[in-house]
């Protein structure tokens, strides 16, 4: 990865903090760290360790000491990502500024939809198709967003597989920023509108996810991409961090309580890591009991690179040719893989996959017995909770929680051709019972 | 209207309480009382008056006295319309039955909106697509599903321009009740596609949507529409009560203040006039301080019956043959439409009209200002505030707030033909480059 030239080619005004005392722009994070080598930087727009070229991640003093004091703080704070601002690298008056206010989206009790999967203990649905663009997207974004200020950017961009594109565009628009942003050109209707309606500029590149992803590498290492703020590249290790607020809302609406078992999607597995990272936190933090919980990952069976690997045995996670209809899982080369394969064996869950079939099936499902429409995604979710407690690896009678993390109204056509009026007529009571429906 | 076939084909195993008492089940609710007339009838599943066809609406024994009381009460309730169930015809317990728990949405302060209309005061936008089936709708068929388990209701039906099908399909489902639910035939491939997704019949009828809603009329008096709860028609009275949450939350989030100006989308009318009686509600509670305010209602020109008959100074409303890109507002004959012009004389607003190509800028202005992507409805609101500023009939230096009832990805076609990629390239940097972009 082009670290050198990312440093030298992006303006970061303030970032250049001691790493050993916060400053008010991070709230209580302290440093970036290596998630392989542990190697500490300063907080600033870099990604990767110039020692060994890991990943970095943010590193934290954390308010420990009384829990009582900060679940209060966080109770009384507004119903949206902010309240856990105490947690997150942003600054403690984050809420003053303009952003789309993401997050405390429902957390829906599934009683029918566990029944019809056997499921005797509790099933809950957290439903991240409530954010304002409609995908868990804007979490992160609203954080790197933040960053992407105090670096003193200008452009917003990223690579994304649909959703990211919007929530980029609409932040931007909110938050007075240009924005740039990449898709694969042939991406779902709805989300190619999406990415364009906010008025910032919208490319589509020929080629998968991962030349997208290619491009924006290079692309910040180019006088062209100066001054830009890649959300999910330069600006990772914060966009990341958007993540655990999903954690973070799961345990608090649970009544400050772990799930026993997760369903997370992977597209590049980053969401999935950092789940686990917030709930470590809570635990660290006494916020919840400190007892076991298992992360199942889940991909669709034509883009499931981390669930061969993990089925394999294997640590490494070899790349795919992406070839499925939940496209906004389709990443064929996922960063993060490494660390799911870990964090799923480690909790003892699982990487599953299921078929362009199974995740209609699953959306369908869902919506006839919660009345929830989710994106192909929350059907790669649902199908594999299903598969897995068929094959015994879930355990129906212990709290879990599946994520839908879009939704349905942005890839229509995964149901459209078997979805549709069960008949049409004429206005008049003949015609009506003439349909048959009665 | 069939009064009389309707209370006959309907089983209404509670629904004769006595009119002076509350019963359990409809919470403050003690009576149906004609709009006309006056006259009170028991709370059934009836609609209109049996002595003058007037429409019948909802009388409470409100909790007066304590309006503090009543405030924290409401202020400690859950995050969704349930927090007012002290104001609507609903069991206390009501947050206890499956439902999909809509409202409480985002009141968004819109200021890039407010400095490109030219607002000096404050401009807030209610947005509406927050809810679970992305409209305001889920709030009003909340309501009526809570009627409709009273009355015995097995199948959930409604005529609908769109948004309602789907909101009622879902709140179906989850609920555990059979649903059939009428359409115009030639909607939106989003909205057809998400009244069908949750599991119940969709029929599609050749004709607009005054073809669709009567007949739903004569379904309700024939033996095949017994057991039906159409929301909108049999149970239109308690679904018309779902919008007052609208005129609750919005003072509630400006710190239980009125807003001065309110703009609101115009079909049948029910939520215009709706949004006036929980102000009156409000004020009399004296949960607000008792101040004027002024209602304006925003229809698009090529369906824009009440517009034209408040432009020409008249009290009663000329049908019109609808045909404008805003199909979710598409009611050529709106049973409201004589109170609503009403309301917008006695407090001192107005109803405009603005033509589709106004309606697209609207939309495209909404989502490069605030980031917020509003169906057509939205369009028509906002485009009839910006209208309404040019003209001198809405104060831009008052508090205003626009509602966004609705969502755009329901309402793509609206903009895809001016929204899509600035380019297409192929990922490298010279391709890039070609493009102009930077
Ligand atoms: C709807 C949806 N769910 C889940 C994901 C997975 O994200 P991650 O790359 O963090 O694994 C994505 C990524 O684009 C997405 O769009
Ligand atoms: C998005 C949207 N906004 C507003 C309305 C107006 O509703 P009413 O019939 O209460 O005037 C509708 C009605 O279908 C709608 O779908
Ligand atoms: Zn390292
Ligand atoms: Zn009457």
């Amino acid at each position: 990865m082009a670290v050198q030239s990312v440093e030298s080619s992006t303006t970061s005004p303030a970032a250049s903090p001691a790493s050993t005392s916060p400053t008010p722009s991070f709230g209580p994070a302290v440093a970036l760290s290596c998630r392989e080598c542990g190697e500490r930087f300063d907080l600033g727009p870099i990604f990767a360790c110039t020692a060994c070229f890991g990943p970095l991640e943010i590193a934290y003093e954390l308010p420990t000491g009384d829990p009582e004091g900060l679940r209060r703080r966080i109770e009384a704070g507004p119903n949206n990502i902010w309240r856990y601002a105490p947690l997150l690298p942003v600054p403690a008056d984050v809420a003053d500024t303009p952003s789309l206010n993401p997050g405390f989206t429902k957390l829906v009790k599934a009683d029918n939809l566990a029944r019809e999967l056997g499921v005797t203990g509790e099933l809950h649905i957290k439903d991240d198709s409530g954010n304002p663009t409609h995908s868990f997207k804007d979490r992160v974004v609203a954080i790197a967003v933040q960053a992407a200020r105090t670096f003193g950017f200008t452009t917003l961009s990223c690579s994304s597989t649909g959703n990211l594109a919007g929530a980029v565009g609409a932040a931007a628009a909110r938050a007075g920023f240009r924005s740039c942003v990449f898709i694969p050109h042939d991406l779902e209707a709805g989300k190619v509108v999406m990415a364009a309606v906010y008025g910032g500029d919208l490319v589509g590149i020929e080629g998968t996810y991962d030349d997208v992803n290619r491009f924006c590498s290079e692309l910040i290492g180019d006088p062209a991409g100066e001054g830009w703020g890649f959300v999910n590249v330069n600006l990772r290790p914060y966009y990341g961090e958007g993540s655990k607020t999903l954690a973070y809302e799961i345990c608090e609406q649970l009544g400050w309580r772990l799930p026993d078992q997760i369903v997370i999607p992977i597209a590049s597995g980053s969401q999935l890591t950092k789940i686990d990272k917030g709930l470590k936190e809570l635990i660290q933090l006494g916020l919840v009991e400190d007892r076991p919980y298992k992360i199942f990952g889940a991909q669709a069976e034509g883009c499931s690179p981390v669930s061969a690997a993990f089925k394999a045995g294997h640590d490494v996670v070899r790349p795919q040719k992406p070839n499925t209809i939940a496209k906004s899982l389709a990443i064929g080369n996922p960063a993060d893989g490494p660390y799911v394969l870990d964090i799923a064996r480690r909790t003892g869950g699982a990487v599953e996959d299921v078929t362009d079939e199974q995740v209609v099936d699953a959306i369908k499902l869902l919506a006839r017995t919660e009345g929830i429409f989710a994106e192909t995604a929350g059907g790669v979710t649902v199908g594999v909770t299903k598969k897995l407690i068929e094959d015994g690896l879930l355990d129906p009678a212990l709290t879990t929680v599946v994520l839908n993390t879009g939704d349905g109204l942005k890839t229509l056509d995964a149901v459209a051709p078997t979805t549709g009026p069960s008949a049409t007529i004429r206005p008049t009571l003949d015609s009506f019972r003439e349909a048959g429906l009665v």
